[in-house]
Parts: structure tokens; sequence; C-alpha cells
């Protein structure tokens, strides 16, 4: 009898998925960062985002209102990676009784301090007693604007690879974190990930963008989604990653390998997008003019291959996956 | 510093209800058994039901089919307690990395068994890694039928309060279950609770009942929620609650009180609901020639006190509280 880590979490939701019955309203099912379903002539957004202690989050190092922000951003990114516009969400916690509740209070401030920057609203959710670990599951719910809805299939063969702002930032915070580092850049981008709800409705409006996910288990495993729904190859360019100040001088001074922080570090929540590479500058002109967060093309798709490549060659670098221990 | 458990659930929940901010298309929000929600000329109705291994299920008792099974029967039931449609949702699962596969489907077989029965889709999610216990969240979205959507405000003093079939099987089912007593009726009232989707709608289309709620923490409790929103008492009559035969015959044979576990057992998810004295009689004729599940009145709403009593009588009887120990 096969276990859950010898499968993996991605074996893990190929079984789930076959249990999401067809259905005309179901424009999306499982497998992308939300569901897409119509609900007369609009089409609704969901997703969930579940936090376990001592898996997500450590007590020691983050705040409440971290580990509630960091929740909350989590799940208004997937509705950012299809475009979407985040309206309500609920949260479902569980904690043990001894918990205090300035505790709990402070991770819904952490949460909605976020949400209601986005103008999202808490509108329910359900609390129950754990033993002894907090679960945190914020369930989002947007809307695509008119037409557009990104999805992870899309991307073809030409496109070029691009992600908003950098990556890698956030797994540095994270050794800074745990090192006791005080790396003010590298901290915030760790605890206060910006979810890129308006960058990704730009993206999403604009047809020379072909697919788009984001970057929360890394960009090695997050492209390589984008890679595997559309059957396809990806390749990463190591001398276009370019990383930033604070991630070059913290690896050079903590003797790590910037770029494989960039490739295998989660939780950026940048997104990752597969652009038309005819129409690829023009369109980043554009974004230039109206968006300040910056764009980088940082490889290509191809058909010669299929998953992802570094610089041409096979990698054995991966991401998270929340069930290998 | 107070805990939650000092405070209890609904404590907590008061605390939590304050980050939700008011928005126009919230028509609904923390505090009942569904947020509801305006899309367009839609209203939505959003809940999610949280089940913890250890607190809600054990193991060594229910199958994973069963555990999967109860959890989408308790977001159905939220849904069916405002009289709406359940179309679509997600379930967000932690478990040890060593949970068997075949484990896992069998929980997903016992949920969509369920859903598909009343052709919902299930349409996302989330996956993780859990230290040592299962966790289970459904997040179950459905929409209003017209303008009918029944809350738990709404009832007067004067109406009747009313619930479908009957309660105190699961409770006995349980406790069946820990003994290992072979009690097919109570095991199926507990490990197979019937959502009430269609008696929801019917009640709601119906402006003689005023409010409404699922019985998913106890007659006392959940009646309890409908006397406090709406600032009025309610007097359960016993010699009206007409304890089931298999209920009667293993209370008698195990020297337990029925009474006792139709006011406080919990999980029989069925409705309670406030009905317009002078038009129940009708009303019922009407509900018995469409639909096949026992309604009976077990009570009055009073203005003479608050909260609930039971023969004109305060009790100290109460029902499910998660963070109680």
């Amino acid at each position: 009898m096969k276990t859950i880590g010898e499968i993996g979490e991605f074996g893990l939701i190929d079984r789930i998925a076959r249990f999401g019955a067809p259905s005309a309203d179901v424009l999306t099912g499982i497998g992308d960062d939300c569901a897409v379903l119509r609900l007369g002539d609009r089409k609704l957004l969901v997703t969930t985002d579940m936090a376990v202690e001592g898996v997500h989050f450590r007590r020691d190092l983050a705040t409440p209102y971290d580990i509630g922000y960091k929740s909350a951003a989590g799940a208004l990114s997937d509705i950012a990676a299809m475009g979407g516009t985040p309206l309500f969400f609920l949260v479902s916690l569980s904690c043990p009784v001894d918990t205090e509740i300035a505790y709990i209070e402070a991770m819904y401030q952490g949460i909605t301090n976020l949400t209601s920057a986005y103008g999202v609203s808490l509108v329910g959710g359900d609390t129950t007693r754990a033993h002894d670990r907090i679960t945190l599951d914020v369930q989002m719910i947007g809307e695509a604007k008119g037409l557009h809805v990104l999805r992870r299939k899309g991307a073809q063969a030409g496109d070029l690879l691009a992600i908003t702002n950098t990556v890698g930032q956030s797994a540095a915070g994270l050794k800074a974190s745990m090192e006791g580092h005080e790396v003010p850049e590298l901290l915030t981008a760790h605890y206060r990930p910006i979810p890129r709800i308006t960058e990704g409705q730009w993206l999403a409006a604009h047809d020379a963008v072909h697919a788009m996910i984001d970057i929360s288990d890394g960009l090695i495993q997050d492209s390589g989604h984008l890679a595997r729904i559309n059957q396809i190859g990806i390749n990463i360019e190591t001398d276009k990653l370019n990383p930033s100040p604070a991630l070059s001088k913290y690896c050079w001074e903590n003797n790590l390998n910037p770029i494989e922080l960039m490739l295998s570090g989660g939780e950026d929540f940048e997104l990752a997008f597969a652009v038309d590479a005819q129409e690829c500058q023009s369109l980043f002109s554009l974004f230039k003019q109206e968006i300040r967060t910056p764009l980088r093309v940082i490889g290509r798709f191809t058909h010669e291959w299929t998953g992802v490549r570094v610089d041409g060659q096979p990698t054995n670098l991966h991401g998270f996956d929340h069930f290998s221990v």
C-alpha cells in the first residue's frame, strides 16, 4: 500500500483530480491556481490555501500577524495568477484551547490588514480545537474581469518566460530569519509578500500573454507546471535571473548560491507567464507606463524537450513538495 | 491574557466577527450558517466546515469513507439551513506523509458519493503535510433561489419552533459506535446524516417560515443561536420531542435518557425553524404532499425571557463547544 509521502503532493493531486466530475459550469477545475466557475454571465474564481504550523510557519520565528498576513497573501496570489479580482474570503482555523485570544486576534489583524487593502471582505469561516498545532485555511472568492482569465494552459513553443519583479528573496529571508540575521529587504520579502493582483489583471487583459502561474513553490517547480500542462519544454537562462542587490549581498556574505535560491526557493508570490516573443517588447513598454513593478524575461518555451531545463541542461533542483520530509 | 478555552467557541467567533468589514455586497456575514454574497443579480452562499482528527472523528471508529461523507454532509447542511442550492466545493486536506493513498481516496469517495447525489462538483482545494493528524476542510459554494434566503434572524415571539425528522439519533449512534453496539439505525444516523437540501429549499420558499438553522451542535445550542440573535426566548416542550423507536430502545437498554440526547446531542444535521403559529398546520400539510420527511413542532418562541428553556425551566444542558475540553 503506497503512502502519500511516496507519491508526493502532485501524485496525490492527480489522484484527487479523478474525483472532480465534469460539469458545464466548471470552466477550469482541479489543477490550476483557481477553479473558474460559471455563474450566470459571471465567472467566479475560487481557491483555498492551507497553512499548517511546523510545515508552513514556525511560531518561534513568525509573529501571529506575519502568519495571518502570509496566509491571506497566498490565497490572493492564486487569484492574481489568473488575472482576477478578489472579492470575499472565509477563514477556517483550528488551534489548541490554550492559545491566547490576543494571538488569534493578531493573526486576523494580519489577514485583514492585507485583504482590506484590496477591498476584500472577511465573510465567514469555521473555528475548532486542535491538539497542539495551529492550522489556518483561507478560502478566497474572486471574479474574472470580462473574458479575461489566464490559465496555466496556453503557452506555446517560442513564447518567452517572464516574471514580475524578482525571486529568491523570500527563501533568503527565511534563512535570514532562522539565523537571526537582520536583513530588512529579505525579511520583508518573506513575511510580507505582495500578491500581484494589479499586475495579474493587466497581464490577463492582454492577448500577448498566453499562460500564467504564481511562484509559490519555487521557479523550477511552478514553471514545471506550465511546462507539464502544455506538454512543452522550458529553458531558464541563469544569466537573465539577475538577483536583487539584497539577495546578492546576503548570499555573498553567507556563502550561498543566489541562483539556486532563485530557482528553488518558494513563496515569493511573483507571477510567471508565457508571452508572445514578437510582442513582448511592446507589451513590456506598455506595462511600464502604467505599473511600476519590473518585468523580466528569464527563459523561453521550446518544443525540443518537455519539462524545465536550466541553461539547456536537466537540473535536479526542485521546489517545495508539501509531502516531502 | 485570556485563552480561547476560557472564552469558548462563540466568544471567539464574536471576536473574529469584528474583523468582518461591512460591504454592500455582503448581505449576511459572519454569524449565520452561510455568508450571503451579492454577485450581480445572483446571491451566492458560501460556508466552510473543518473536521479535525481526534476532535470531530476518530480513525479507530469511523472509516475514511465515513469521515469524508460526514465532512461533506456538514457543509451541505449549512447550505440547506439557508434554503440554498449547493453548486461547487473545494477540499483542503492536511495529513501525515505516511497516510496510505487508498485511505485518502476512500475519504474523497465518501465526499463525492454524497455531493454527486446533489449534483455538486469538486472543483479544487489544497493538500499539505500534517505532523500526526488529519484535518479536512470542506468549502461549499451555493446559490439562493430567487429572493428566498432563510437566515437565523427573523423569528418572532409567538412563532412555533419546529424541526425536520428527529434528533438525538446521531449522538446515540456515536455512543453505540464507541461501545461496539450494532444498532444500524443509530450508526447510520451518525455516520450517514442526510443534509436537508430539498426540505430547506421548500421551507425557504414559504413566507410562513421566519428563520432557520441546522442542528449541528445540539438542539439546545442551535436553538439558542436562534434565540440569541432574535433577542427572544424559546421554550422546548419535552413531551413533543418524541424520540425515534431506535433511540428509545437503545436508551432503554443502556440506561440513557433519550430526552437528554435529543436536547444536547449534535450532528443530526436536521433543520430547526421558526414558523408562524397561525399558518403552521396548513404549511405542514402542504409540505407533506411534496416531501416525505416528517416535520414536528417542539416548542414556541416567547418574549417572556431570552434564551432557551426546557418545559419552562432554565437548563444547564448545553451542546457542543469546539473549544471546551
